[in-house]
C-alpha cells in the first residue's frame, strides 16, 4: 500500500499514529542537523521532519538529497509541530519520517510548481502537467467537475435524461465551419463534428424524449479568436411541451443552484431586459449589471444646438462615471486617447464634470450652458462629482462604442468584482440580422428558431424587425447560456430556410431528416445551451477559459503539449482516399 | 402552459380536478357515441374519453378525427374508470375531456409505435426519432441515464474527479486506425480523434490529478464487426500510488454499487481467475459464470488409447452437459454439424452419454471401454443424465471451439439468465500476444501497460511469457472492463517500446511527450476502462449495444437517419487543402 493517508488528511487528533505517505517534493529545506520537506499530493501539504538524532542515518542521507518534484514514500510517526501553520489544515502536525523511498526521481522542472510561478504561458502549456501540479490550476480543475456534478444533480432530479448523441454526423453549411472527418470505409465522404447537438436534440423531442440534457464537445472550426477553442463543452438542454416562460424558470432555477451550491449565494428573480432595452441601456445584448453608469441618450437635449458633431449624429449618449469629476485634464485626455484607439473607434469624446454647488465644467461650454449641461446630469444619471461622457455617431456603433468604454472604466473602477453575480435574461431578441457583406438575413441564433406570432406577418416584409423567442441569460457581462422556442412544423421550418436564402431542394438535402420528422406529430418544444467552459470560469470569478481547461489549444488550434495537429503518413491518406494540396 | 400533469402522473386520488394534458395519440377506440383515446408521453399512458352526450359537438367531431401519432393538448376532469386497468399506473381513471386543440398532424408512421412493432431493423433505424417513443428504446435509454449518473455519483463520493480531455488530438499509428481531422489552420496537418483518453489520463497523473474519471466518447475506425460502433462510450478512470489491489477494489465496488442502485442485488466478492486458468476452464479469457459446464482436460485418460485423432491431439476436453444425455442421434449429430461449421472450425466432436446405473454409451466405444469412460465423466463433473462432448486439436484453437459451444448450449439450456449477474477478475494477462501476420509481439492491452516484476528477466529471452499488472472484469461472457498497471518511468517505457518493435526516434517522435512527462516525477499509477455501452447493455439484461444508443450507426459506419458521411464541397475541400482521390 502506498499510503495510509492522503497529505491533506493529518490533524492533531492523529498525533502519534504511525502514517504512510506518498507524494512530491514541494519543497526541501536543510539545515544541516534537521530537514523539512512540504510533502504534497492533490489533497494538500504535509510537512515531514528528518532529524540527525532521531532518523536513522541512510535514510537521512537520502532525505538530504531529494529534489524538487522527487516522488517519494515515507513512513512515521505523526507528531505535533513545534511551530504551528495556521494557514493549511495539517499545520498542527509534521511527521518524523522512519523510512524513506523515492518513487521516481524528477529532473528540475522548467518553472517552478508554486501558486505564483515563474513559467509563462507558453512554457507552462508545452509542460501543462506540470502546470497542473500548481493549486490554481488543480483547484480550477477540481471547481469545475464540482459544476458539473451539481448541474447534472440538478438536472436528473428535475426529471432531465442525459442522452449522447453522435459526434460523428453530417457536414452543413449553415452556421460556422464544420470540422469534417474523411470516411474510410465511404471513400470520398466525409463525418462533421457537430457544432452542437440542435438537430438531434430536437429529433429527440420528436421521439417524445421530452427533458433532454447533455454535457458535450462541440468543434468549430472558425479563426481563433482570444480566448475562443476550437472544441467547447456545452451543457445542451431542450425541453418538449413547453413555451419559453417554462424553459427560463427551469434554467434560472439551475443557474440559483449553482450559485446556492457552488458559492452559498442566493440570488433573487433574474431580471428581464428585451434586447432592445438592453442595446438602448448597455449598448451591450450581454450586459454587466453589477454596476450602474447606464446609457443616457441626449439627442433631445443635445441636439439643435451650435454643435455641429452632434447634430450631424443618429445618437448622442452618455454616461455618468462615478467620482470621477476629479480626474486631470491628462487622465480626461487618456481616457479619449482609449476610445480613438481601432478596437474601439470613436473619433472624439466629450465630456462633463458635475462639480461642487451644482456647477458643470465641459469640453464645449462654447457651445452648451450650464441648463443645458445640467440636463445631460439628470438623463445620464449623474451626481455632484461624477463625470459625464458622451459620444456621437450612427447609433449601432455608437452604443457598442460606449459599452466598450462602461466595461474598461468598470474594470478600472473595481465594480466588477469577482465575488459578486448578477444574472439577468436578454429577451425578444431579433430573428434576423443583416449581413452587409453577403448582403442577406443570417438566423441571429440559428435556422430553428421560431419567431414571435404576432410578427410573422412581417416576414415578408420587413425581416429585419422580426422578434425570435429567443433569451440569453447573461452573467456578469457574459452570455453564459442562449436558446429558444423552436419552430415544430415543417412548413414554418421552410419558410425559415426560404428567408434564410437556401433553395427548396438544399433546404430538403441539409434538414431533409428534421423536416421529415416535423410530419410524424413534432411536439412544441424548445431549449437552451450554456457554455460549460465560460460559465466555470465566471462562476470562479474569472474570465479566461483556458484555465478551467485541462489541455486548451493556443490561438492557432495547436496542442503544444502533444504537437497536434501533425502529419499523417501517406498510408493513412491513402486509405482515406485523400491526398494534400500543396499551396 | 401546455400541461399540468404529465401523462403517467394522475391517480385515483386526482378524481374530479381540473387537468390540461398534452402528448400523442398512442390509440383511438371509436365506437360511434363513445370515443377513447391512449395520450402518451414520455411518462406514461392517460386514458381520454370523449361521450356524445357529455362532451362538446365541436370537440367530438374533432376527436373523430384525430389520426395515430396526432400531438394534441386536452382539458378535462379527472373521472373514475369505469373498467380499471391494473396494467398502468394511471389505470384508475380517465379525462373527460372538454377542449381539445390539435397541436400538431401526423402522417401515418410506417411503423407501429408499440412494444412489439412491426418495423424491421433499417426502417426503424431510418426512422429513429419514431422507434425512440417505443417503451423498448426509450427505456434503455433512460436506464443509461441511471446507470451513468450512479456513476458519477459513486466516483464523486469517492473522490475521483472527472476532468475532459481534448477530442482533437494526435495521430498514433499504434493500436487500431485513427479517425482523422484536416486541420485548415495547419494545411496538411491533421487531427486524430482519440481511441481512449489513455496517454491524456497518465498525464493527469503526472499532473497530481490523483482520481480521475470521465465518461467519454471514443472513435475507432476499423471495419466494424456485428455489434461494434465507430463511436463507443467509455467510463475511463486512473488513480495515482495504487497497486493493483486498489484499482480493483475501487472498482468492484463501483460495480457492486451499480447492481444494488439499479436492480437491488448483491453480490459477494467477485472471484478471481486467472488468465491461464480462465483458458483452461472456460477456454476463454471472459468466461460466463453463471452456468458450470466446466472443461475437463483429458489427455491422461483418453491419450495412448487406440484413437489417433487423440493420440495426434495437443489437447483432448471435454464438458458436461447437464440432463443431455437423452438427446436424440438426431439432436446430437446437429451438435457435431454445428461445431464443425466455418465460424467453429472443429472437425469432429465425440460424445459420451452417461445413463442410468453408471452406464456409459459413446461414439468412441470401439476404443474406450466403461472405466475409461468413467474417468472422463470424473474429470467433466459430469453426473447421472448429462452428455460429455469432446474435442481434440491444437490447444488454444481447441479450447476456443469448446468455449463456442459450451456458450450456445449455456444459451440454448437457458442458463444464461438475463436477470443473473455473475461478475469475476481475470488477472495476470500475457504482456503480448504474437501477431503470426506481422510476425512480432503486439502489446495485449497496450504499450503502457506494466509487466509483472517478477518477469521482467523474461522480456529479453522469452517475452511471451511475461505476464503483465492487467486486469479485466468481466460480466456474463462480456469484458465490461480492463485496465493495468502503468509504467511510470522513460527506461521500461523505452524498453517496452523496443520491444513492440518501434525504433527510439518512432518512440521518441510518437510518444516523446509522455516519456518527457515521465522525466518529472511521475507517480506509480493504474486504472481501468469499462466500455459503457456494453455495461449498460448488460445491466440492462440484453447483449446489443446499439438497443442502448440513441442514434447507432450501422454496420458500414453510416447513420441512415441522417444520411452521413456525405460528401462535402469542392470549397470546404480546397480551404482544408485536400483532394479526392477516385479510384
Amino acid at each position: 500500500m502506498y499510503r495510509t493517508h492522503t497529505c491533506g488528511a493529518l490533524r492533531a487528533s492523529d498525533i502519534n499514529t504511525e502514517v504512510t505517505l506518498s507524494g512530491w517534493v514541494s519543497k526541501h529545506r536543510d539545515k544541516g542537523f534537521m530537514i523539512w520537506v512540504d510533502l504534497r499530493d492533490r489533497y494538500g501539504i504535509t510537512q515531514l521532519i528528518f532529524d540527525e538524532e532521531r532518523t536513522d542515518k541512510a535514510v537521512f542521507e537520502t532525505a538530504k538529497n531529494l529534489g524538487r518534484e522527487f516522488v517519494i514514500q515515507v513512513k512515521g510517526k505523526v507528531i505535533e509541530r513545534e511551530a504551528k501553520n495556521n494557514n493549511i489544515p495539517t499545520g498542527d502536525i509534521e511527521v518524523l519520517v522512519e523510512t524513506l523511498t523515492v518513487l521516481n526521481r524528477s529532473e528540475v522542472p522548467p518553472f517552478t510548481i508554486e501558486d505564483e510561478t515563474d513559467g509563462g504561458e507558453d512554457i507552462r502549456m508545452k509542460y501543462r502537467y506540470l502546470d497542473i501540479r500548481r493549486n490554481p490550476v488543480k483547484n480550477n480543475l477540481l471547481f469545475r467537475h464540482k459544476v458539473a456534478q451539481e448541474v447534472r444533480n440538478y438536472l436528473s432530479a428535475q426529471d432531465f435524461c442525459e442522452v449522447e448523441t453522435p459526434y460523428l454526423i453530417k457536414s452543413t453549411p449553415e452556421g460556422a465551419r464544420d470540422f469534417v472527418v474523411p470516411s474510410r470505409m465511404n471513400p470520398g465522404e466525409f463525418y462533421a463534428l457537430p457544432q452542437s447537438p440542435q438537430t438531434f436534440k430536437q429529433l429527440l423531442m420528436v421521439g417524445g424524449m421530452d427533458r433532454y440534457f447533455q454535457i458535450v464537445k462541440c468543434f468549430r472550426d472558425e479563426d481563433l479568436r482570444a480566448d475562443r477553442q476550437p472544441e467547447f463543452t456545452q451543457i445542451d438542454c431542450e425541453m418538449a411541451f413547453v413555451d419559453q416562460e417554462d424553459v427560463m424558470n427551469t434554467f434560472e432555477g439551475m443557474t440559483k443552484h449553482l450559485l446556492k451550491s457552488v458559492h452559498n449565494i442566493d440570488v433573487k428573480e433574474f431580471p428581464r431586459l428585451t434586447f432592445e432595452e438592453a442595446m438602448r441601456k448597455y449598448g451591450n445584448d450581454k450586459p454587466d449589471i453589477r454596476f450602474g453608469m447606464e446609457f443616457g441618450e441626449l439627442n433631445a437635449v443635445a441636439q439643435h444646438k451650435d454643435f455641429v458633431v452632434f447634430n450631424n449624429s443618429e445618437l448622442v449618449v452618455g454616461i455618468a462615471v462615478p467620482g470621477a469629476a476629479s480626474y486631470s485634464r491628462k487622465e480626461i485626455d487618456a481616457l479619449i486617447d482609449w476610445v480613438k484607439r481601432p478596437q474601439v473607434g470613436a473619433s472624439g469624446m466629450v465630456y462633463c464634470k458635475y462639480e461642487a454647488n451644482d456647477t458643470y465644467k465641459s469640453s464645449v461650454d462654447k457651445f452648451f450652458d450650464q441648463t443645458d449641461l445640467k440636463a445631460w446630469a439628470e438623463i445620464t444619471g449623474a451626481k455632484e462629482g461624477d463625470l459625464i461622457l458622451v459620444l456621437s455617431g450612427p447609433a449601432n456603433k455608437t452604443r457598442a462604442q460606449l459599452s466598450a468604454l462602461r466595461m474598461e472604466l468598470g474594470n478600472r473602477l473595481g465594480l466588477r468584482k469577482s465575488n459578486e453575480f448578477a444574472p439577468l435574461w436578454v429577451v425578444d431578441f431579433p430573428l434576423f440580422e443583416y449581413d452587409e457583406e453577403s448582403g442577406r438575413f443570417h438566423a441571429m441564433h440559428h435556422p430553428f428558431t421560431s419567431p414571435k406570432k404576432e410578427d410573422i406577418s412581417l416576414l415578408e416584409t420587413d425581416p429585419g424587425k422580426v422578434r425570435a423567442n429567443a433569451y440569453d441569460m447573461v452573467l456578469n457581462g457574459n452570455e453564459i447560456g442562449g436558446g429558444s422556442i423552436r419552430i415544430h412544423d415543417k412548413e414554418t421550418q421552410q419558410l425559415m430556410f426560404k428567408h434564410l436564402g437556401f433553395t427548396p431542394e438544399q433546404a430538403q438535402e441539409q434538414f431533409g431528416f428534421l423536416m421529415n420528422a416535423f410530419q410524424y406529430g413534432a411536439p412544441p418544444h424548445g431549449g437552451l445551451a450554456f457554455g460549460l467552459d465560460r460559465l466555470v470560469a465566471i462562476l470562479g470569478g474569472q474570465e479566461t477559459i483556458r484555465d478551467f481547461i485541462a489541455f486548451p489549444k493556443n490561438n492557432s488550434g495547436r496542442d503544444v503539449m502533444i504537437d497536434a495537429p501533425s502529419t499523417i503518413d501517406q498510408e493513412q491518406l491513402n486509405e482515406l482516399s485523400i491526398s494534400l494540396i500543396q499551396k
